[in-house]
């Protein structure tokens, strides 16, 4: 019998915390042997996410206390809220070296001192650790994943994003100065915490977009596309609240590179991504909806020609809590221990 | 290696059809070799539910004409509509002795042939199949479905109100004369059939209730309440539609029996129920939400006693599509082909 | 040029002061001269709802410090939490003894100290207001109304409920020992404070009962239900949860009087409500839809038989902000200050 | 007193029909007359709306056989689906020469004969009428549809995207061939007809795009962009869906004129509206919420600055049954009949 992996999760009272129980409850593999939440310490699960009353779980814990080397955790998740997450990993991997983490939060996305510090406006307090983290989009730094110690999961925004753009940008096969990202989430992307402007009454039957011209998410979406473009890009990125609560669609407007057609820029995904197991490009033409793939690891793309001649419109849509979130922290989570890929992330999307 | 079951299932273009082949696809027994849709006959299933483009499904083909002892299925569900079963299911056991037949209409649910008539308007098309079905409550029949070779799978309303109820029929502790279900269900009860009522600005943001004081799933109620309690009975019933997917949730109100408490009836249903995979029965005085059941093969079931001395509301909540129909079938499929009950059932509810 | 009455609205930052800010904006005959609201005091009313941004509105001020004689209102509306009134408005008629005050609270519901105290835990703390204070259920009290200075508007669950039922017991048509009162509620009447539970995805998708067995509405059913039986009446009672905005729909169980039928009780419905300008019985059978009364001040009202001789199913419906709250609160106004009942409550309901 | 326009309505089975009926029931100078709708004649309007219950209205009739110079209506709405309305109003004039009609469907907003058959794929059944038929946007063409005997009402998504581009193409402030309108619509907009992909279940709780890169709004936007900015003009729009009822909001993308900034947009906007009843620039930076203009004839307008310098982020949101439909036609209507521009539509917006 193949032993399973002791993984810890701190923050599982947030919606990322719970999608991770969720998946990794079906995980062969896995056995949840730590949970935290500060507010919630000493409650049971079930008592915070009743949909979890049938199984058996830890009690939630305070993070305060932990013994990382006496609870010998295989990997930890992060689900903290931002910038709380630094201490905490330099402290896991002083007590407990062998162990890995997955941090789910910003904290370790930004490679770059300078930019990080601009964009939260404040230095980061482990330089040494986000240098060593490995950026997990898995079908762009796989290699690089399967022998890091830190790996820091990816925006759900930027996920959407990324996994379309990136093949064509490397192939320079799109304008870099010309990119329009019009992206849509979910509510469940906006978190668990009880704050005025999601009470259900203000969001329901309505939508409108924030941040306009200016949003965090932009510091990660510049890193990975200048480095794609081996140059600096910097695109238009506008986020939408949508009343419903999982999926993420981006809808994305593009130049093609001189001599190139909206079909070149499908068949281009469509190679980069023949074997991804959750990366399905639709044939040309079509475009997906969030719906299919709820509750999935996939994301789906689609590519269709613009009436102007020369540009494209990429759509592209997942589950925010899944591959944006917490099932592509558990597809990273394979590649650090030696699972197979896709192990526990098979579930079929639930439409409707 | 284990070898697979040949599956077929009839009417897959509808919710509890694609619900089934959601499932089916994670069931480690289980090969989809037959799809049937009459309208989208010759389409592919991602064509009909796009969320299946990434994986391989046999096209759906029409009804007619198949040679249902050339397929060799093991077992065929019918997810037809209302009346059209009855002469198909004839016609498998002709042409292919050895298959096994799940129904998930309404067309076998009903085993008293005069009672049929009366509810239904015309005799019954298959009486002596009428005769033989056996009512597909695993937690009611599982010892005759593990023999049947027809099965009448529940109906949703009535799997809600049942399992809380059956139990506490059986023991005398209510009073048969005075049950109230009031019944709320979300929209995929209704299939995908478009009909004006269905249209979504129809539907979203509003509630009503339909078929007061008269509704077809009665006569299915007072078949089994009937048959638990020993003797006629009858209750009120109103079922509602919910600005939502997924999920039924019973509000019931019972007088305890004589000598009866509230706190009784919860002790009775949780030794009923204690070890049944899929009810859970809620500590004492809490009660269930839709969400925290969607997508599983579970029905939570809570108990509290009304300020009303001697009576008591009972409240019941599972995903129509899942213990509601489909998992409820797959848990029957299970039982009629000695696989272990729980197989390919095992999901955890999806919330938020 | 007929003058305009100087109309306050206490606590205009929730839901009901909008609601009341919306419908008196269309008011021929009301001057809105002073809007409070603790937390957002100084800021304009367009910066808390937005969809005011296109009128002129006073700014929003701090309750503490208004010079009530200075400010020379002649009506206030006390849309303000739970016990925060029985001060206010006793400073009110001290400083500007010729004010009215209509609380949307349900501080002055209950006239009886003794009930009041046993359901909230605390003596009132006006209690002499609380005996001069006229339950503001138009319908019931009209003559009352029109003479008061200080009216309690009645809660929105209670007005569902009560205007179906008043009738029917005072004429004994039914038995008043069997009354069972489903009710589901939109969101809004959970007001707009951000609490866990009402974070957007946490309530949509799905559907819920709350205080089942015991909740504060009761004491003000149970008086009204008891006055109008002259005995005392206590109801079964649920309250329920509707992932949407607006609305409140009650499922009414009840056991007709000897020798009485659900079409008596529909003839007496129709009798009592013929000439009311906000109450519409529909015809016997037909039950009402809480999307067709959105933003109108109407309930509708429909009757049904069970199909248990002796039974009927009424069913209610009413907007919760409007005939529940706000349009009600003006309603009572009208009556107050001597103009015409219907004044600015013309709004036909939005539906879609 | 002054005397009532009669009012016909043609198509009042629809929601651009009963929109129309919510607002006039509320319009002093109006009196509907004559309602009709092919399917559902012969019933009452309150079968098909029941939120029309407590309205006395006329019964429901066919087109077909009315006599329109007997019936003596003043103007004439048309909500008829597209093509059907070119040959009823070719009638209307024969029959009834001092009759007005405005036209909801897209059937004359085409003023090119060889553009509009190029789109629809026929020739136009009445020529000569598309000729005399005015564009029907009060802000650009209030003049000329104060004297028009047809008037063609525009489009949802056109409306939306025209009444802020319009100036800033006059006045050739934004590049005209860099404009990208990205649009999302409530489900309110694709009608009421019964259609597979607008049952409930197939919308609620998912986003999609639609039409992506070839939409007939297309052509409207053409025309009307190309007449404002002197030369011709092709935009990129993508039309998308919704889970909600009402609203559409449209995140606009432009390139700023050479020596322009997003500020200058800003003050163009507002200088050309600022005396419009219905048209509301937020401040500089601000972007608009679909609910908060719900049931309103408001349009909001907000503009921001994109971090890319030089360009500029345009959101403007409308309820597309009202200030994109119905509440369009009535100030259309307004104008016509030289009554008050605003009478019957100051409803202020409906939230939560």
């Amino acid at each position: 019998m193949t032993t399973k992996a002791k993984i810890g999760i701190l923050g599982a009272s947030g919606y990322t915390g719970s999608e991770l129980v969720r998946l990794l409850l079906a995980h062969p593999r896995a056995d949840i042997a730590l949970l935290t939440a500060d507010r919630k310490a000493g409650q049971e699960m079930r008592d915070v996410f009743p949909q979890f009353s049938p199984y058996k779980l830890p009690k939630l814990v305070s993070l305060d206390g932990i013994g990382w080397s006496a609870v010998g955790l295989d990997l930890v998740f992060c689900a903290l809220p931002h910038a709380t997450t630094q201490k905490v990993v330099r402290q896991i991997f002083a007590e407990a070296p062998s162990a890995k983490v997955i941090d789910l939060s910003a904290d370790f996305r930004l490679s770059d001192a300078a930019s990080y510090a601009r964009w939260y406006g404040h230095e980061h307090f482990a330089p040494e650790l986000q240098k060593e983290a490995v950026y997990g989009l898995v079908e762009a730094y796989r290699e690089e994943i399967k022998t890091a110690r830190l790996v820091a999961n990816p925006g759900c925004y930027t996920t959407t994003a990324e996994l379309p753009l990136l093949p064509l940008l490397k192939a320079k096969a799109i304008e870099p100065d010309d990119i329009i990202i019009d992206a849509k989430s979910g509510m469940t992307g906006a978190g668990r915490a009880a704050k005025d402007a999601m009470v259900f009454s203000e969001v329901s039957e309505g939508f409108h977009a924030y941040g306009v011209g200016h949003h965090r998410h932009m510091a990660e979406l510049d890193q990975e596309f200048s480095k794609a473009a081996g140059r600096n890009v910097v695109v238009t990125f506008t986020p939408h609240l949508l009343p419903m609560n999982r999926g993420i669609l981006a809808t994305i407007y593009v130049r093609c590179a001189s001599g190139r057609t909206a079909d070149d820029l499908h068949r281009l995904l469509a190679a980069a991504y023949g074997r991804e197991p959750f990366v399905h490009v639709l044939p040309f033409g079509e475009t997906p909806q969030t719906r299919h793939v709820r509750g999935s690891n996939f994301i789906f793309i689609g590519v269709a020609a613009d009436r102007i001649s020369g540009r494209a419109i990429i759509v592209s849509a997942l589950d925010n809590l899944v591959k944006g979130a917490s099932g592509q922290a558990i597809q990273n989570m394979n590649l650090m221990l030696g699972f197979p890929e896709t192990m526990g992330l098979e579930q079929v999307a639930l439409f409707p």
